[in-house]
């Protein structure tokens, strides 16, 4: 079976952590973050473009004293359950935290918003890189690593249970035999792990997908290794050579073989930020000038901590060299956090040169005119350094453009869908209804 | 000023727990409780009936074992996030536990849900009378009466903490002075009580209604009062006489006034199954009929033992005086079993009996002819017996002849409005919008 390109789109909304001035565009509404007839036009122009899904990230967090990633947002379950009568094919994939949520209410909203959707729900598990968020959850201290991705594993495998308490044909309605729910069909989960003691059933039936798709983005070993044992979409940062990504998408494909898993039910998305333009050269100038509307050393340094649980580097010297923070790794995103540690050591930085190594331009392989951000997604997906991309624009306008621009290439060359083929999620992505596990041949 | 009546509409689905044998109905699709079409349907025409209100109840529970209430239902935030954007004026009241859900998710759903709607979302706030969800939650044992209510307030208080984020104005996303947030406008709550600790602030402004109307369902002394403390509307119970409802109201609204509340502020709505029909004999038929459709002895015998921690009753016998279960009434709810226990002790009923005079037809106040069924709502609403009812319909077509039969005589009599006055839930209820505890006059 030869491969299929997908795409999903991230809409950025105000306000959050990679575009920083967003909101001074005048073509913005300052408040789209909160107008869910903004996401609704995003995901019928995603929809217009036979896009595979509308992603949304996630933070139960924000800091009061810095307030400037995923400020003021839509809650990402009540904000696609609103989407999803608005549209017909796009996947609906909402970020939702393993650490600060509990399995039972996770699975019936995911569940319910698979129900809604008719089929297109998608949960993205993350664990929280905000160490702050603990502390609007009744701890002093955020989980750490480790604990946080075993309790990740577990919450999946409780959810999965759970969506699998009702078999196909549990509700027969049968009036002659007075059979609404046959009880045979209905399965208690019991389930008593390190983490989690749920007894269940779900007071939701079994919904379109059988499951929503889990999607995942662990980068770190554990993060890997999760994603390799449960996740059937991976969304990876983008901010990587094409060696790099290259390396992930083979690593975490043979991970998944090594589990028993066919490498072919894990779709490996990364994020991209694709300038297009008329002409190559124009949107160059649009990339610097997205840059300039961005760069703010005091707000790099501030996210700079966000890596270390929230750490204040603002209290160190600017130009002493990078200070010793590697104990505080653990409690934040340890995968940014070391490669930062390691990076500071062998290029003997100072604190402001990291910063602003961190906060430089990094050139995107997909900015150009539609000719040349076809070529390179071409490139990059040939080369097995992805299965799809997460393409996030300023505005509505961009999205549009790579719509009417770098779509028609894609179809044209035999990469992207002409036309939906399925009104699941798993249907578009091309993974299997997973068997419930009470089910047994006939 | 004179009192206006309100309606609020639940939608029944099927499976639920008043109405066992609804899926009978050849008029009813078998899968309605988790189709959004049905939901939207139900609050279209609520919202043609000019009603106040959506109210859905919630239950996070299902016995595996006696399946018969709150069965494969969509969850309600989700679900009415959905319905939102098909509706402009019609309140969407969620019910929701603060007992097995964390007071920084709700409030975020909630407030997503009101900035969702343009100010249209309530929270009912219960405390879970299903001794069984404590299961799903990873506690052997259901809280207890007092800790859940002590629970409910904190919790309560926390939310409205939380919803006072940000103060009006927070966002003046000026880009001359380059300031997007006014810091000085963004407030960490940093509760620490007995039940929770919550740093806030949370990461959604505050929401188009200030903060989403809170109602509460409580008719223990502790439910009256939480009630008379923090809620905004009430949805009592509604198998009552009207003397005792007109208690009922008196009681929560002097209890309101001792709190230093506005007795206006707090809206009493009562439940209600009307049964309309061409003619009073016709309804009266009508009532039967549904009873008779509803009616099984070895269900209600369950349902029994959900008022005493889910206790099972079939292992007494039928015919000896009824058993001493006094003990239990802790586990559930306590009110409606410490009624049934005093009822069988007064009048020396068996197990058998209890269970009959339980599940025997209660006549309703609102059955008859469209004229019958206005009188009967306008001497209870005029006896100061409710200021709304939150009414339930067997099916669409029941609701359509109230909606065009019974609403334009209460028109006519100036009891009910003839067009939406407010696009807001707090608007429509008359209920003013709190001031945001951080703004000080100017």
């Amino acid at each position: 079976m030869s491969r299929t390109l997908h795409l999903a789109l991230h809409p950025y909304g105000v306000g959050g952590p990679a575009q920083h001035g967003l909101w001074k565009d005048p073509r913005i509404a300052k408040n789209i973050s909160t107008d869910i007839r903004y996401y609704i036009r995003q995901a019928q122009a995603a929809e217009h473009g036979l896009f595979d899904a509308l992603f949304t990230a996630d933070s139960q967090f924000v800091s009061a004293g810095f307030p400037s990633h995923y400020l003021n947002r839509l809650e990402p379950l009540t904000m696609l359950s609103a989407v999803a009568t608005h549209t017909r094919h796009l996947g609906l994939v909402a970020t939702a935290s393993s650490t600060y949520n509990s399995p039972f209410n996770l699975a019936r909203r995911f569940a319910s918003l698979d129900h809604i959707s008719g089929g297109r729900a998608g949960w993205n598990v993350v664990t929280g890189v905000d160490s702050g968020t603990s502390r609007n959850f009744g701890l002093d201290e955020h989980l750490d690593y480790t604990t946080r991705y075993s309790r990740a594993l577990e919450c999946v495998e409780v959810a999965r249970g759970l969506w699998d308490s009702y078999e196909d044909g549990a509700f027969p309605a049968d009036v002659e035999r007075d059979i609404f729910l046959d009880p045979s069909k209905l399965h208690q989960l019991n389930h008593e792990g390190e983490h989690f003691k749920v007894a269940g059933p779900l007071n939701i039936s079994r919904s379109p997908q059988g499951q929503p798709v889990i999607f995942q983005a662990g980068v770190s070993e554990e993060g890997r290794d999760l994603a390799a044992r449960v996740a059937e979409g991976i969304y990876a940062p983008g901010d990587t050579s094409l060696e790099q990504a290259q390396e992930y998408y083979a690593d975490v494909k043979r991970r998944a073989a090594s589990y028993g898993r066919d490498p072919e039910h894990i779709k490996i998305f990364v994020h991209g930020d694709p300038v297009v333009a008329a002409t190559d050269e124009a949107a160059l100038r649009r990339e610097r000038e997205i840059f300039e509307e961005d760069h703010d050393f005091d707000r790099s340094l501030a996210l700079l901590g966000r890596s270390f649980g929230a750490y204040d580097f603002s209290t160190h010297d600017l130009d002493a060299p990078f200070p010793d923070v590697a104990h505080l790794a653990e409690k934040g995103g340890r995968t940014g956090a070391v490669k930062l540690i390691a990076r500071a050591k062998a290029q003997n930085l100072t604190l402001r040169q990291v910063v602003e190594t961190v906060s430089e331009l990094r050139r995107s392989p997909f900015v150009g005119a539609p000719q040349t951000v076809a070529d390179a997604i071409e490139r990059w997906f040939d080369a097995k350094a992805f299965d799809g991309i997460v393409l996030a624009f300023r505005v509505e306008d961009e999205l549009n453009l790579f719509v009417d621009g770098v779509v028609p290439i894609l179809q044209k060359r035999g990469l992207f869908r002409t036309e939906y083929t399925a009104d699941t999620l798993r249907g578009n992505l091309g993974l299997p209804v997973p068997a419930n596990r009470w089910t047994t041949g006939t």
